[in-house]
């Protein structure tokens, strides 16, 4: 019975929460608030009963506290109701809701959907304000560095296959970082900005990022300077050897935790063949709060269209890490699910492949149309609307002019702008036959083929190289 | 000269227009002001220039005056640079504005992609405040009826593949609507409002739309009849006919060209074979305001699932129609794009399939996984992982359970529920033979296989059916 009064309550309150606080202006303390009576209540019913309504909405809460110094770019949304909402900022907070919110301990899962960011917007760096991102992530507790490792060899493998040039994966641990802040003397306070300020080492120069860490965040000189020597430091297994040795680090718990780790994950990296394209960087930060372990970032060495002309400059074009934190924050007992996962800058890589391929001056079919439908003479557009319709539903990809008399000159120049290959001409005297005139729009060629034995002729002409599914 | 001042002002505007009015509560009047200025300078500046200036955002204007009643739904986002923008309501809009900003006047494209309502939500019956919409369309000056009787086939084809039951597609014409409201005797001021009454008839009974129509919108209870006369029937191409003769009907040059159009309509539609799924319903209104000639919709008969049960109610599962006049109101000179399209409703047809699968008690495997890397005994994980990545390196889909020491009995129970077909499995003595041992989980037969051949193995155990790409 007391669930039963549990249940009540709950859809009483969000009966509120829908109809939503009609144009009152709710504060964030009293959504806070709501949701924490909320969750208490669903704790209480136990799983599933309600899961489905818990799912509709994705409150600005669920998104503040997880994105660091990056959360002023989060995107608000007022509803009409009063409540407040946003936009997703990124696909992993998410995704920790998801399991969270559906007791999923254990998934491996990609994602390929839309974020939005309030940054500046750069068209030709593929910098945008509403973007795509595409996540590949593995929750559940398992044995150290094997899930990382596989996503570590996925990012090389798509970054392979993309043709998009050379490419070097920076690794590092946040607890590295941590045990380095630590031993370095940064007040506990102080890790999360100092590992911004760090995060910026890859656009400017390390005095500048010095002076951000005393002069704005109020390091000691002498603390930021210690950091300064081992930040500036990068290179493959031997150099996480070296750090195991060094005698402030070895003293850390968090560090040694991170370096052994490190050492694990370079060797599955060595098995999986791609230990040549990752570089141990202890630089290498990630501005966002809820790494937890290994991160890692993979930034293009060269980009081919870049011969003599200025780089690119898109930066980083892959990036992810361990957040083995995140789902506890969603969840009501705060039971933990580890998580490794990575993110694909799509819309950078596209802006890199346009580029190429602009540069190549290569053009790009738009269409997949194998063949057009034509007419020699006045008066078919119903002929030539039968045969479409025949060849659709034989699964042909074919198309007609929409013009009730089109001139076949303009037929034909209509394949040869948007690439198409063959041509299915029709006529008084073939329609008498029973045969269509089949040409190949670039040798000019034509025959007569039975109307019976066109789909074959036509699947036999444009048949691809076997394909890859 | 005129230009470059042009252009300078319009860069100030601009920079204004993005750096946002910052925490100012901008009036809509203020932002349409700004806005005329700014396609004032830029019809000015020509074609091009500044063409990708214009594409960051979608403000709250974009939106109006296009969606009819429905326009409460939108919904609207105030960012923190005070401007006020709108998630999109759905991708005709966008796909408008577009071509009016790139100067297109003929394409033909798909989209999927997601849009936002405020509506209130209902899970079971696939409709949420997200969703996804995929659309087709086909913009460009044509002779009429050829693409409309495209679109038409397209809609069929797509819900005949999805097998999910036998559907019906009701079309009518804007201007057949528009006629009958003249010669019904509707003020001219009330034909988009009519309009939406009569939108309702498929959730509604005559009698509660007459009441709207009367005693919220003001209309005469006698015109409201004729309407009713009209409304009430549907048919073939037979029904056309019948109101070509009509004697009111048949004085409206509205309504005639609307029919007359029709009627070439069913006569493609005959050619395609699909006139057989067409009923031509004068209760067709399409609640948007945004259509000018033909509009249709698809409703399902009977889901599969309905066995008995309570019918599942989707409503219509596809829509569409002819939409001349929305890209000339983004254009600064008012240029038009005829266009004609249709969107299917890929959430509620995914709520119709889900619950076909569930009554069939029907399995879905969740991974395309060949096999599982496997081993026998204990301390064989490099093993394992030098395996998988050969496996992955020669594009088979593989996998291994994330644990130093797995024991077998769970590897192979992994695959039983995941519904993986193969296990390589891999022991000291194989080892030593340069054999693997691959298993078929279903007749779990063993059998040795020499190394270099196992990926081959694997793709011939795993071939499937050719496939259609």
């Amino acid at each position: 019975m007391a669930d039963r009064a549990a249940l009540e309550e709950l859809v009483r309150l969000q009966g509120e929460h829908v109809r939503g606080l009609k144009q009152q202006k709710a504060s964030a303390e009293q959504i806070e608030e709501e949701v924490a009576k909320l969750l208490k209540l669903k704790a209480q019913l136990g799983p599933d009963d309600t899961k489905h309504k818990f799912v509709l909405k994705t409150p600005k809460e669920t998104l503040t506290g997880k994105y660091g110094e990056d959360s002023k770019l989060i995107y608000d949304l007022k509803d009409q109701g009063g409540e407040l909402l946003s936009l997703r900022y990124d696909l992993t907070v998410p995704f920790a809701r998801y399991l969270a919110m559906n007791k999923l301990t254990n998934i491996k899962r990609y994602h390929i959907a839309k974020v939005y960011r309030r940054d500046n917007p750069a068209m030709t760096r593929g910098r945008y304000r509403e973007f795509y991102q595409c996540d590949f992530d593995i929750a559940g507790q398992f044995d150290p560095m094997i899930p990382d490792a596989e996503c570590l060899k996925i990012m090389c493998e798509i970054l392979s296959s993309l043709q998009i040039g050379d490419f070097l994966v920076k690794v590092n641990d946040r607890r590295i970082l941590d045990g380095m802040f630590a031993v370095c003397g940064v007040p506990d306070a102080k890790f999360r900005t100092i590992c911004s300020s760090v995060d910026k080492l890859d656009k400017v120069p390390w005095e500048e990022v010095k002076n951000e860490m005393v002069g704005e965040k109020g390091l000691a000189p002498e603390v930021a300077d210690r950091i300064g020597d081992y930040v500036q430091q990068h290179g493959g297994v031997s150099l996480v050897e070296q750090l195991l040795q060094d005698p402030k680090l070895s003293q850390n718990k968090q560090a040694v935790e991170g370096l052994t780790d490190l050492k694990l994950l370079f060797e599955y990296l060595t098995l999986f063949g791609i230990n040549d394209k990752i570089s141990f960087d202890l630089s290498l930060a990630r501005g966002l709060d809820y790494y937890t372990g290994v991160i890692y970032e993979a930034v293009l060495l060269q980009t081919p269209a870049q011969a003599g002309e200025e780089p690119l400059g898109v930066g980083s074009v892959a990036a992810g890490g361990r957040y083995d934190g995140l789902v506890g924050m969603f969840d009501p007992k705060g039971r933990k699910v580890p998580c490794v996962g990575l993110s694909i800058g799509v819309e950078r890589i596209f802006s890199i492949v346009e580029q190429r391929l602009e540069a190549l001056e290569e053009k790009v079919r738009t269409t997949e149309t194998q063949v057009l439908v034509a007419s020699a003479q006045k008066k078919l557009l119903e002929e030539r609307l039968k045969l479409v319709s025949e060849l659709w539903d034989a699964g042909i990809k074919a198309e007609l002019l929409y013009k009730k008399n089109p001139k076949l000159l303009n037929q034909l120049q209509y394949c040869e702008e948007a690439g198409i290959p063959l041509v299915a001409i029709i006529g008084e005297q073939e329609l008498k036959d029973g045969v269509i005139k089949l040409r190949s729009v670039a040798s000019r060629e034509e025959v007569d083929v039975r109307r019976e034995d066109l789909v074959e002729e036509i699947r036999r002409r444009t048949a691809q190289a076997p394909c890859a599914c």
